[in-house]
């Protein structure tokens, strides 16, 4: 049945990109993820003819649309700029805690890896990044940030978030995601309310 | 000889301190380390007894004490912390270009790999990204800022430009390095002109 014959694709997905995360694309071998997703023996290059490199292209996709949503759901509700770079901020620390230390962005560890090269790999990591900033890009956009103060805010909230996502997992404490979107919300905030009109943007800026 | 052995010693180090970060710990195979080293077979378990782990500690604490200097030679010059911020960024941004987007952070592929872990490696990636911070509380200090606000600009700043090298590599594009840097600069050129006294503070957050 198509039915589970997906099921079993997803399973292995799943299974390799928390792998891949956890411990990154060199040190996972094929083995351990078809003994860890309980797939059948020969499920694996059923559904990815191509090997490693395609399961690990399609598991940092399908990971990275997956937090796209989540990031998308949290982001939904903020009233402005730094209502969504602080519900980034827990999203991300939220995922860190649940998991012990273990899950941090579920693209950095093999784009880290894999940075260095081209490929399938490569690419599939480079869209996921992409994804999540339009995502925030177009939030901004709604709070009338023009295009390229909204591209340059979201590089800034994402790297931002990044780097203290990594910071927090060291340290085993997220105090410090927390922190850095405080302060990048905060800026946020004020070049959202500058660009509300040239008279409020002057007084941000001049006074 | 002490002299040659010192030699092998730290070219087996600097050989696994590059393999380790350009690819990751999990693929990095200790005889690929010994041949790109050209050491003689033996040497690495005369020098690192303990193995593998003992060898990406002691790589990855030596890299971080070389970044480390290159750090403080390139804040020294500076006249204030966003001139620091920038310079960090052009060092960091530097380093990505020279190697063709292969070597960025010495530290975060390894770090990344073994966060959820606790261990010889995680505790010098910890100890690591913590002597980089301490580099930059001292020079904001200097500055006159408040401990606790010269480490929050600080976790800030590391944040900003790690996050920021990460997608800079991954776009093989160093422009975000360069624009964060700006942002978080004048961010923490604010919090330096507002600590000068309290009138000049009052002002930046009253009027």
């Amino acid at each position: 049945m198509a039915h589970s014959r997906g099921d079993t694709r997803a399973r292995i997905l799943h299974t390799a990109a928390e792998l891949f995360q956890r411990q990154g694309y060199g040190a996972t071998g094929l083995n351990q993820v078809l003994t860890a997703s309980g797939a059948p023996k020969g499920s694996l290059y059923f559904h990815f003819p191509d090997g490693k490199e395609q399961l690990a292209a399609e598991a940092m996709a399908l990971a990275g649309a997956e937090m796209a949503e989540r990031m998308a759901e949290a982001v939904a509700a903020a009233a402005g700029p730094a209502e969504a770079i602080a519900a980034l901020g827990a999203l991300l620390a939220q995922g860190l805690e649940n998991s012990d230390y273990r899950d941090g962005c579920p693209i950095a560890t093999v784009a880290l890896e894999e940075a260095g090269d081209t490929g399938p790999i490569h690419d599939a990591c480079q869209r996921t990044y992409e994804l999540w900033l339009r995502g925030l890009v177009e939030q901004f956009r709604g709070w009338r940030l023009a295009e390229q103060e909204a591209q340059e805010l979201a590089d800034l909230a994402m790297s931002s978030l990044q780097g203290a996502l990594l910071l927090a997992r060291v340290r085993h404490d997220t105090a410090v995601i927390h922190a850095v979107a405080r302060r990048v919300g905060a800026m946020a905030a004020q070049a959202a309310s500058a660009a509300l009109g040239p008279i409020a943007a002057q007084g941000a800026s001049d006074r």
